[in-house]
């Protein structure tokens, strides 16, 4: 996206990633969930979010539900405004990121390249996380009983329904939902964390 | 504004705020600078954001300058797109004063409306901070040389020479920048935050 703004320079951080990092016991970064609706994001970012917490980890969810009410507010469900609200929650989780935070998105995010956007604005500290479930037992599960309306043609652009899912292609992780319970999927998630995040004792 | 979300729900996140302000051992909030060009809002928060920091705050800056290359690169600085720049950042701001975080924000943000939408957003951690100086040492100050362009005519809408500023009438803290020195100004921004952040120890 080409920039607007003119008469504006990049400004340094007066305190440093490094030095958060150093204080904090561990990096900053995204771990971006994606997958339909039902294969758990949101389940287990909150639960992910309280395991870290409670073992040290500077941990924040970010969601669709809270941000559509704020950031996102003026935006729809229309492939426009899904981009624009993926590019937008890219970008927060970046600066969360570089605040020294282990932030966790739970959004669909169904587009390849609204995930590369997400991915650029996120750097190398960015970590896709495919929460690979077939879209039957998505629709199973219907814990918001979105299916169901979509079905009966109550939501149009519904994900797995009437409108795309793609697949990440080369994921950092990708965890079966659909067969693991919440409690395996938690596990692996919380082992890739210590291996990615955690600094060695100084 | 209306939401065009349908839906959804606000979920609670697993880890409550006061569970943060536990940890951090102090309340998260949004310490709203807001003033002319040349007023001292960048120096003022770097500078703050550093001495918070080593004595145990989790403090992060939002700054135009780093805003716009990112969540704002889509807009100017027409007043539309100032507004939407300043609710975006107001609302970023929640969320990290939602992760416990002390966020200093330094935009002009000229507009009471605006800042007002800010507010609404941060609601009772919302600390709105004028940094008050008279125009005319504003643009002796000049640091970025945008007053010189201003008046050539170079840059339109420019706050105070082409554009307004409407001043704050309630703000929870007015610093006379104008006439202190930056260490001067340092000491009752650190003392207001002391007084307003901190927990007692348990």
């Amino acid at each position: 996206m080409p920039h607007k703004s003119t008469n504006i320079t990049l400004v340094a951080h007066a305190v440093s990633e490094r030095e958060r990092w150093r204080l904090y016991g561990h990096r900053g970064g995204v771990l971006w969930l994606t997958g339909l609706s039902g294969s758990g994001k949101s389940t287990l970012a909150f639960e992910l979010e309280r395991r870290l917490f409670a073992t040290g980890y500077r941990a924040y969810v970010l969601d669709g539900d809270n941000i559509r009410h704020g950031l996102s507010a003026d935006l729809g469900f229309s492939p426009t405004d899904r981009t624009e609200n993926i590019r937008r929650v890219g970008e927060v989780a970046a600066l969360f990121a570089g605040a020294g935070m282990v932030v966790i998105t739970a959004f669909i995010s169904p587009y390849r390249s609204d995930r590369a956007s997400a991915r650029k604005a996120g750097k190398s500290g960015f970590h896709e996380i495919f929460l690979n479930a077939d879209l039957a037992v998505c629709e199973k599960r219907d814990p918001k009983g979105l299916y169901k309306k979509a079905r009966r043609g109550e939501i149009s652009e519904f994900t797995g329904v009437t409108a795309p899912y793609e697949a990440p292609e080369s994921p950092e992780l990708t965890i079966d939902t659909g067969a693991m319970t919440v409690e395996q999927s938690l596990r692996l998630l919380i082992d890739y964390v210590d291996k990615n995040f955690k600094l060695p004792a100084e």
